[in-house]
């Protein structure tokens, strides 16, 4: 099944986030742009590397108006103690979703149910909780936090401007087309 | 359904390449690596975009040993005159696919089957056919060629070292992780 | 499945006239008589000499009370294109309607699947939307305007006089048949 | 369902013919060109003139090695009457096949069940037993043996010559097109 | 399926009688003893006997307030034709149904469906449409007319008296016999 | 369902005749012509009469090459019981069918559920067991042996003559008909 | 499935009692208590002496308030004859139900349904029209009418005095015993 | 559904007998006439004299070649304790089978669901394990041993003579009947 | 299924406690913690130690407000009688549940099917009818009254006290932990 | 579904072990007595004290040939962290198995679904893989490590003696019970 356009499904879930433990819904994050951002397993090689890219443009995100959910099937306790024993985990200050009951990767559909844990897959999703781009890769391959970036503000310039599109790589800045019959065929 | 780790089905279409019209099939496609670059349609604003930003990186991807297979719903006819009417896509080298009855759109589930159109989408397939990453953008939402590069480059070394695997945002040349259990719980 | 006496069902495209874009609709239909014209896709070989002999006899049916709809599985975006590179398209004045999503095509029944493009057809059809007449010829075999022409005017007797009929190869002017016991086994 | 390119159901009927009663079934159709022409009753009004129009042309059928099948739900024994009673209906030469099981009609789906007779409806079918066109009208509307002969004529060009088709309204002698990309958006 | 006891089907049909056409229906039916004769087909060869003998003894249903309805698969044109064609069906003056779609021959179930004709089946039935008396004959077998009114005289008795019940081969002034524990075992 | 046509299933019933209680099968049956008499009950009224005017044609059955088989839903005790007590039964000398257990009037559906007891039904069966005519009349109708044996006849005559039939009211020695196409209309 | 304590079937009947046809219905049957007493068939061996056996026993059975209905597959005109024809017959009083639509003996399940003939069944039923005992034999095991009756006093004994149970081969004036947790393990 | 003429199931349960405890099977019911005797409940009150009752004629049975089984839905150890507590049961010399999982009452189709107890059946078996006789009371109405020893009795007399069967409560030494056609209707 | 959390469902039984017999339904168990304990069989060799077992710590379960209810699938006779027979289980306070009928061993799902009897299980539930701890043994494995008692406990400290959870072993008295994010990975 | 008597399905999951990760099938716990015990995550509150008094006791369970797996949700990653991390984890010498699939939860069926964690589990498994007792407790209610190795040493006492039974709270050295009729309601 295809994504695009589908609302994300209810949930709630609990998560890790500086030190707190606290409940994550649907509710919360409607009403602003979203990232969720599923890794396998705490604790594991990729991963952390993948978590802290995304930690060095959590700033730029939150001037966005987007949140960050980092989701893996591990428990709220796990996320807990990762952040004590790694340096990198410890700096992080999206939340952590734990999902060890499965619940938010099979409603996105990246669970590696042999495994028990997901794919790497991000998702972008608008305010109305709707998806808007999303990525799946394969266990061992890394994402791109840039990328998710400017997907993001793509998502958020067809938002706001509608008749507008963007052209490839665009750039917040860069030239955007203003579709008309003039340039049927003219590209 | 999520494709990750499934093999493409068995196509037969007609393609557009340089002038001359020609069939492509899933033999093809086997034995090399190919990104399916799905647009929605010719003659239309976005895409002329995206199509020659992958042109400009095509001899990049030839390098690496991968094929780009452009696709929409539109005929091979539809392409040729595309190519002859515009100077942009008239560059094109790699095989522009034409699959107006949807079987392509269809066994990737990238159909919007409202208008008829697909989605933004771009796999990543290996040599034995099988989905290693793939991104689906809504409608207006435009690709980026490198990224899609790094992509495929991440997964070729994945495919070619096995045992080590990639952090994030990894170019080739980067340092790779050697996963074992001493680095449990310490990045 | 017969169409004759079938209602034609909603639908909702895009369409090409004149150079502006458009949306037709089933409301925009009803209440006179119309052609719907389908052909396999834009920019192929026979299919230019059919829509422009139609063309030729557009000032006829539109005397006759009756609007000409051509149909092919391309988008809007291609009719515009091919309108503008070929002089004999570019001087239709009928709207071309866009079917990429095959919604006409299948409730016409006239949709090859395997192609991705429709049979040759003609269907006649009444201002309550009701077919009357329709003739479907294989992929090769091109139709006859003058006799689609012949065939509107037919139908158009039929529902103004009821009790009268036409006898074969009638045209307007010709005498008519006042069914009635004194002919039964006569004629 | 669209009969186009599909093959006859096995039949086996009585039939009439000038003065004879004789078995016809699909192994006589089959190794030569042949037309269905459906009509709605013996002894009816619109129906003779339809028959005796078809065979003021069977020469030219017989010459280009068709034969014509007309069919209705009558008995032989209403067609033999008919013969006797009706002095345009005596001169007719074909075969006039006797369908009051309703197979023929139900077969080639143009039965109308509410009257127990046939819409007039006419089909080409090939010597394979393949239908290449076919034309069906409402009940008052009349067809015309000319264009049901020219129908005949391009579809035996199509299957005699492969790579070349027939233009819109094209008789024997007509100039035909010969396929090719430098064609592409060029008619 | 017994149709003793069974109440007709709702009909609609054609007819044909001396000279004119017309509707006939249940409703006709009711109120009054009919007798439907079926009978393969106009034209042919046992029929006209069997037709013809039940003309000869029509004053004597009308008598006894019963309606005779031949009915045959055959059109009202082919019954008017075959009464113009024969003397002997010239003369027939009770309605002849015309049913080519088949109605009345799927409701009493005499439908030979391989041949589209009837079976020689007479049905006997009482002013409230409910079948008292049926006969069923194979295709070359003729039927009695005189035998048909014995049994319709019985019924009709039967009906009249309730409690008095005929012997067998009874005729309207033979003794009957009154029903009771006397007789148990003396007959 | 309709018998015409239908071979008769296997049965194995208990009989009286003459005195002496036998067995009867469907093998019995097979290799001459049979009549099955079905009545409603032993020492019941009509019924008498029925068999009785039966026995006074026996003899020309048998000249005929015909068996008559009664049939009742009563027992075999029954039947001798009956033709110790009563002096018209006492004389009869066709077999006395014991169907208790419904199996013969369930299989030619003549069988009355709620009152266990059979219509009055008679089957004229040939020698392969095929059934040729049959008539069902309600409870209180008798039957008439002559025209009975008349049917008997008429179904022998069509089997020895096959491309013969016979009209109306045919008795042995009255002409036939030879059907041909001369006579089409012509009766 | 085991009847004890079900309830007896809506039911309708024709009887033979004492030289006269009635009808016996469940309404009949309740607020009495009754036998059932089923027999294979009239006219036939065994049965005789065992409803001569119930006879000689009638007058206690009226005395206790109870009715005996002897039941078969005959009809009444069978038992009517029956009681003619033998002088144990003939005597009976009760009344003799006739079944030959096997209504009763399919509600109380004791149906050979190869014979059409029942075993030899006796059911005690209350005033209520429940089943309170029941023994069933096998076609040759005749019945002990002292045994019924000892069984119709016995449920009689239990329905009147509740608290109250029947030591084994319980008559009448025999002592009983009185339940109660003194007695647990001492009998 | 009726038992008569059914083989029993097969079955495996623990009984006691005498002080001993043991396993009895179908396979030692076979080949030797049987009574299966169900009681409700060890320790209850009306069962012991109707178990009692039993061991009185418990020689007679074993005369007879036939053994008696007695069943409740008790363990075997609850018998053994039973016949330790009571002096009547301690005598009992026949098997006591012990049924706690159902088996043989559901087999039987004698449980009482609600009550986990048995209602108080009797079932005379041949050797053959075919069920020829039965009897089922309400819990409150015990049983008589002298009937069941009778029809044990009548039951065996049939089997032996095959051709005899025995009148109303015939015991052995009475005259038996000879079935014969000089009989029917004189008993 | 897992039965922890569930609530118990509706029943109704038997009971014999100290030498009364009663009634004990779902209601009475509500309102109070209560311990079903399953044993196999009275009068059986393992069971009367655990019995009796639980009867010496019976006075420590009725002061922490608990019933102890015994369960087998003897009737409340064979607990009389064995509570008779056997002077530890005549010393028995609790009530002692009749379960003949298997519905509260099939509604705790510890029916050995093939023997009629339960497993060694035992329940702890609490005032409002649910499940919050079992331990099921197969036959030959006793239990130990003792740690049933602890786990009790420590059911009763969580629904007190809810946030403060037991440690492994936990008697009343220990200490208990305060969960907090202080401890977590620290224990 | 009761689990008693059951086999454990097959497995193979990833596990720590002092230091190492490592696979574990169910081929690796055949052929010795296994102890599986489920807890909810690993970083909680209770579940370390569980683990510990299993650890204390583990030398025991070795020298009676049994192994111990504790099982939680959680990855291997979080297992190794975790011992690296808790002083009394680190401790712990038998297999920690990783189960982040829910395999072995769902086979064992002690999956709270809405938590992704187990409930209190402990089953001990023979060397046939054969579940012989088993123990749930809600989340709160720690269990007992002596109980479970006395559970197991009586399983494993009656899997080597068969004919001696355990009497309650059992320990080794204890009197053992010998079966026999003498004991019936003795103890």
């Amino acid at each position: 099944m295809n994504y695009i356009g589908q609302e994300i499904q209810d949930f709630s879930v609990k998560a890790y986030q500086q030190g707190e433990l606290k409940d994550v819904t649907k509710k919360d994050v409607l009403g602003k742009w979203s990232v969720f951002f599923f890794y396998p397993a705490d604790f594991s090689f990729v991963c952390p590397t993948e978590l802290e890219d995304l930690q060095a443009k959590y700033s730029q995100f939150k001037a966005a108006g987007a949140e960050i959910y980092s989701v893996s099937e591990d428990t709220e306790f796990a996320h807990f103690a990762w952040a004590e024993a790694s340096e990198g985990i410890g700096k992080i200050q999206y939340p952590m979703l734990a999902d060890p009951a499965g619940k938010l990767a099979k409603a996105f559909d990246v669970l590696n149910e042999d495994l028990g844990q997901t794919y790497r897959a991000a998702f972008v999703v608008d305010p109305d909780g709707v998806i808007q781009s999303y990525t799946i890769n394969n266990m061992g391959i890394g994402r791109n936090a840039a990328e998710i970036f400017r997907t993001l503000q793509a998502a958020q310039f067809v938002r706001a401007h509608g008749d507008k599109v963007c052209p490839a790589s665009w750039q917040p800045g860069d030239d955007v087309l203003e579709p008309g019959t003039d340039l049927v065929g003219k590209l």
